[in-house]
Parts: structure tokens; sequence; C-alpha cells
């Protein structure tokens, strides 16, 4: 089971992202394709750029992207198409070369996966770059870690 | 049952694609997901620009994109996970601004979907042009339709 | 321009569902591959189903399956990621043996892409089957068209 | 880098996949989206499973499954559109109620990602079930282990 410092430190999600399961992310299996929760996790990152008023669209147009360059899940229960789950996510490691995620997958309050990814910051050309001190992302993401 | 005009007019296939299914491909009703078909069709489109020695990134790269402006299948056999199945098409529409293909997905021999695709021709901002007559790309292209 | 013939005589969409466009809906064109319009117009499905009290999982596990038999789209304008969009669709052919649905998915308002779907009734064992006439699938579907 | 312990001791892959990346497997950052090297590592699965006389469907007929329970990989390098790549994995872990593996994605030759798969194994209904010692399935796998 994951520890409160696992998954934040105890602190309150940075984010948490609603979305319904699609059928299309289930497999022969009957349940969802492990593979698929990545990509949710991903939504969950998406939906924490929108609400700390940067889009992925404008980092993207200004040159930086953030690969994902490690990635980890532990699975505890399977889910269906239609579920309505929540994904939860922590941003728990922050340099201006790499940033760090942690997740909870929901469903009805339960916990049914934990995660955690890891992000190099590259420019459009895929070359490690760094984060300028005083721009706009860093210091937004700032204040999500000073919570 | 697609006709030999709806498949080419009786002329052998300008590309056979072989392919395994992947489990991925496979929803919870046990068989692949009909979306899928669509990325396979893709696949043999690839296979035949390979195979006539344009490669799509070389294409690309040029900044000539072929969007799939429409598309449709009938599906008459559903498909399983490890299923080795091959695509078979045509190009059966060549002008400077669009593109057509026919495809016939089999399995054992016998045909388990038929597939239409039709193209644009943009560039990198999307907007439409048209081949050069004297392109590399229109004269291979050419070559199949002359079969 | 889809007429109002080809979507539903002019009455309004039976279901609207709206939708945000995944990341890893894209693909390295830069938009949404035409494939993934296919499991939308599945989720604006599922999501008809649940507005008439009848479930996806309540038909299946009473051995009723919609396998798609023929599907096909037409692409107006190109998505990206994290786009809000809407599907909008329509029961527009209802047999004991077969249903047929139309869509328009929607982009602020605008059309960005036509599609249609066509659906066998099947068993748990892919066999053909005939919905029953009084059974609450049938009504419900019934008053669908009835509007 | 991975070392020789984590990716199976030295000894040669259990199996070796080859597999082209489809078009439908990138994403709008122009390279392969990261879940779908999860895809991939399944068909290497698939293909060890056959490659030792075992097939998927066999086992999945007989009521037995192996859902993942965790993954996690490394990404070192990123992968386009019809890079020719491939998959060696190492049953590394089997006990009567876990398999786990390690795996490599090369492309031309070096290694451009590393993963690791826990499956757990299961009944139809999803409950937790051990191989039979003597079983076909438990000797087979036992055979790559001793290697």
């Amino acid at each position: 089971m994951a520890t409160e410092a696992e998954t934040g430190d105890g602190r309150a999600p940075d984010h948490i992202e609603p979305l319904r399961v699609r059928f299309s992310d289930t497999d022969a299996g009957g349940i969802v394709h492990h593979s698929n929760f990545f990509r949710w996790l991903e939504e969950a990152r998406l939906g924490l750029l929108r609400g700390i008023g940067v889009s992925y669209w404008t980092i993207a147009d200004s040159g930086i992207h953030f690969p994902v360059t490690a990635c980890s899940a532990e699975f505890r229960r399977s889910l269906r198409s239609e579920d309505q789950i929540e994904i939860a996510l922590w941003l728990v490691g922050r340099s201006r070369a790499r940033l760090e995620f942690r997740y909870e997958v929901r469903l009805d309050g339960s916990v049914v996966a934990t995660a955690k990814t890891t992000h190099a910051l590259v420019n459009d050309s895929g070359r490690p770059i760094r984060l300028e001190r005083d721009s706009n992302l860093w210091n937004r993401l700032g204040e999500l870690e000073g919570d």
C-alpha cells in the first residue's frame, strides 16, 4: 500500500482529474488494458496545467516539452468500461531539468492503482534544457510544491 | 461481398502487408475493436510506400501529408489477438489533389473486412496542395495504376 | 455538408456526449488519429444508453451485443489534444436485427466530422439474434425514434 | 544503464520479438507514446508463449490469466513510426502464484528502453490461483529459467 510519503507527504492532491473509462480502453480480458492507465495519468497532468493557467499548447509552442523518461504503476483492482474514476496527482519533484509526479487512480473513493512518472525537459529538437528560474511555468509549479 | 470493381477491377493488389493482431487491439467484447482496422490500413499504406521506394518520412519531411478525409469499412467476421492477417490494398484513385485506396483484410485466405480511404494532399500547415506532375511520388504512384 | 436527412431529419439529437480529446488520441501528424473518432462515437452510444436507463453492462450481461458491422466517417477539420468536443447522435434505423446511428462531431458549435455506424445484434457466441418486441431495450429505443 | 543482473544475469533472452512501430503508436509529440511500449512487451510475452508451445488462447481457455499487477519502464531514446525494433525478454521470477519478466527494447542493436512487469495468476473470476506443479505451462516456463 502506498504510504503518505509516496503520494505526496499527506498533502492534498495538486489536482484531481475526473475521467470516464472508455470501452476502447478495455481488452479481451474484459477489463482495462494496463497501458491505458498511463494515458489517463497524462490527462491528469494536462488538467493540472490547465488548472494553474499554463496550457500544454502554450508550453509546447514555446519549445518546452516534458517527455516521460521513466514510469511505473501498481494495480490493485481492475477497471471496466464506463467506470467513473478520478486521478489524483502530486508534483513530488521539481528541478529545472526534471519533473516528477505521483498518482492515485480512484474509484468510489478507494485507490485502484498508484503510479509515478519522471519527465525530462527538452526543446523542439529533443535536447535537454533547463527551465528559466523566473518563468511563469517555473513559478506556478513552485506554488504547488509550497502548498 | 465486394465485387472486383470495388477492390480494384480484378487486378492484383498493389501491396500486401502481413500483420499480427496485438492483444491490445482487442476490447472487452473479446474481439478486435473495429477502430483498429483503420490503424492496420495505415500500416498497409506505409508498406506500399516502402515497397515503391518512397518512405513516409521522406514524403513528410518534404512537406507533403495525406490526411484521411473519409473512410469506411464493412466487417464480415471478427478477429482475435494473435490472428495473423494480411491487408491487401489497391490505389484506386489518384489525382494531384487526392488519393483513394481500397482494402481487403484477409485471414487464412478469406476476406474478413473491406474498406476504403480517401486522402487529401496538404502541406505542413494543413493547406491543400497539388502533387507536382513530375515528382518521384507522382510517377511511382502512376506505375501502380498502370499495372 | 451533411443534409438534415443524413443526420436525423432535422430532429434534435437523441443524445449529446461531451468529451475532451486525450493527448494519446493524437498521432505524429500533430492531430487526432482518424481511428479515434470511432472510439468517441462508441462513447456517445454508451452515453445514449445510460441516458435511457439501459446500461451497456446490463445489456451485455443479458447476452445481447451490438458489434459494428459497417462504419464510415467524413472529416472536415482536424482536432487537437484537449479540444472539448461534443458528439451528437441519432438512432436512424432500428429493426429487431439491426441498429443504425448517425453522428456529428462538433467543436465550438461547428461540425468537424460526420459519421455513421451499423450494428448487428448477436448473442454471447456471436450468433445473430432478434430483439424481443416487448423488451425494455426495444421499447426505450422506440421512444427515441418516436421523438 | 541496466546491469546484467537487471536484465537476466547475462543469460541470453528467453525470447526476442521483432516488431514494427505503427504510425498509430505515435502521438502529437512526433514520437511513440510511452504507453505503447507496454503493449509491445505484451506482444513479446505472447511470442514467448508461442515459442514454448503454449499459446495464450490455450491458457486463457483453461481458465488461467496473468494480469499485470505492476509494471515499470525507463526510456533512453524515443522511437518513430516504422522503426523496426526488437523486444528481448527474460522470465526472471516464477512462483506458482506470480511471474516476473524483464525486457529490453532494442533498435539497431542498442537498447532504447528497459522494463519490468509482474503478473498474478488468476482464474476466470479474477481470483488468485496457483499453477499446478506438473502442468505443461509450469514445466515449460521452468525450462526457460533453467537455461
